[in-house]
């Protein structure tokens, strides 16, 4: 059974049919009849990978009062702005954040070029342990790491870097590549809010050039729409008197916690109207979208999903150290009317390639 | 006579007769059609502040050879940037920057609040010179005033102040609010090429929350499409649980000169395809525009105003302490095939309110 078919067949209990005449009409043309119908109401659906309830209602809800004309809560198509976290929120972060792998093995491939690694820590540890040696590691060895493997190159020759690396690099869990792990039930809320006019960021405490690389292929955001951490660059002349921009060692911007409302700060320049997280890192972006002016606030959307799933993706929270989302979250979340998202009971697939 | 009367007369002489039978018909009634069709072509113009010649037809052939369909150097939508300077690009910049007048106000503003500052450097001998104390100033004194001037607030208690200055002071000269002195036909290049698909960008060396307090209302440029020098923001949860961005007295961004490459690649993430600037500290972001894949050279409009009528507007250049024009940068624009705009002879009106 394809995809649509099956979407049909879930949608058919749904089709009213009063006012539609049966009697002496052949069966068969009644079946093909409902089934043409079950089909137009299921492509009607902006949001065919979300189950009913109170989730999905909150998302069309909150599109219908913020855009329906002579509402009371309608935002102009200007401020419609809406916030997107990257790991965990579109897409996969476990086990690991997708950017550290890369890095990993940009430490692997680089290695001949700087034999001082092979006794170097944190190199050292990553060139023999691989991923093992993470759980040791500080936020200085990180940055270290980081520092090496991102910088040096200019933005261009570092975007190759990420992409050829995205065409051969395999998820361990669903040998596919990165970009095919997002999620489609947050890919269709994404594409309906722009159908109404909102604009949607990309806000990541991952790297903005490295996001930049995809974001537009894969979520439909250009890279004026991806804020990410940032590095510092440097305007050169080269040579041949071509400029250049290289990427430096140095962060401008750690959009993550309190960075993300000060990222959006200084690259949009207005709050927005809907933010989606999942981790305590988001909880500062949700904040700030809720505190927008009162007359507004009863149109803000904050959604934070939540990971119980281990059948289809992950089941992780308090004690994740990728993606943690701790009870104090889940308390703050419930005292502030946002909506947790269960992966589990509100997506009725995760990946555009499982069948629902 | 009005503006719109004047320009229909300019451009009588352009309206074309042939096949308009004449014979017969009343003489009022000729003058009356002729005078239709000569207004009629000059609402067509979509420059019409500009001076016909070499500098207009380069804005015209650019929007033509970029967006026309089939064309060899059609630029896709989404890639249709624009920067434009602001000082001395988009408004006067003479005698001071309007920024630079704003701090020195607010230096006088908030003395009651600082009793120090009757003792203290630079802030003394602003309290008892005024602006003649500006030609003693180190970068360091500069950088005191506006890390006193426009920080400790919140984001929107800083925009609310400069609203307020905006809404009193005037210029020395034109007795105008500063917001009047914008270049009329900057103007309308700028929504030339929005009508055309292009994001129009301002990139500017001064404060992005100075500028974006006027910028929509003044050129229609949205906060999104501010760049400017910025300060670092905290993000923080007051007393009454709501959250806060306080302006910090520490600069994430230099937006000038190199810094405007590297301010346009963090927040866009895309190079331009035009650059309009003045001085110096546009050399970079014009440089960056050309220096495009190959394949698009030609389809790249690089520009320079030229400050060259002390009549209508200010005549400065090579010794000027703001927005300099060294022969140099005449030097570069001429090898480089950038168009360089004179006041004087491109710009019918230099302002909306002057008569041309």
């Amino acid at each position: 059974m394809t995809n649509s078919r099956c979407r049909a067949a879930k949608t058919f209990s749904a089709v009213p049919l009063v006012g539609v005449p049966l009697v002496g009409v052949p069966l068969a043309g009644v079946l093909l009849a409902l089934f043409l119908a079950a089909g137009a109401a299921a492509q009607d659906d902006p949001l065919p990978s979300w189950n009913n309830g109170q989730t999905k209602q909150a998302l069309l809800d909150f599109v219908q009062t913020t855009t329906a004309a002579g509402s009371q809560h309608f935002v102009p198509e200007a401020e419609r702005i809406a916030v997107f976290d990257q790991d965990g929120t579109l897409w996969v972060e476990q086990p690991l954040y997708t950017q550290v792998v890369f890095a990993i093995d940009r430490v692997k491939q680089l290695a001949p070029q700087h034999p001082q690694w092979k006794t170097q820590e944190p190199f050292r540890s990553l060139l023999t342990q691989g991923e093992d040696a993470l759980a040791d590691f500080s936020i200085q060895d990180f940055e270290k790491v980081i520092a090496e493997t991102h910088s040096g190159a200019t933005v261009e020759e570092f975007h190759q870097v990420v992409k050829d690396w995205l065409a051969t690099a395999r998820h361990p869990r669903y040998h596919r590549p990165y970009t095919e792990l997002v999620y489609q039930p947050m890919l269709e809320v994404m594409q309906l809010l722009r159908k109404h006019g909102f604009k949607t960021y990309i806000v990541t405490g991952g790297g903005q050039e490295f996001v930049r690389v995809y974001a537009e292929a894969v979520y439909g955001v250009p890279p004026e729409q991806v804020i990410g951490s940032a590095a510092a660059t440097r305007f050169e002349l080269r040579a041949d008197g071509q400029p250049a921009l290289i990427k430096l060692p140095k962060t401008l911007l750690v959009d993550d916690g309190p960075g993300k409302p000060e990222g959006i700060n200084l690259v949009i320049g207005r709050r927005p109207v809907a933010a989606f997280g999942n981790s305590t890192g988001d909880r500062e972006m949700l904040q700030w979208t809720q505190a927008g002016r009162p007359a507004h606030r009863p149109g803000r959307l904050m959604m934070l999903v939540h990971h119980d799933d281990a059948q289809r993706e992950y089941d992780y929270g308090p004690d994740s150290k990728v993606g943690p989302f701790p009870d104090s979250l889940l308390e703050l979340a419930r005292r502030s009317g946002w909506n947790v998202i269960s992966v589990k009971r509100d997506w009725r697939r995760v990946f555009s390639w499982q069948t629902p």
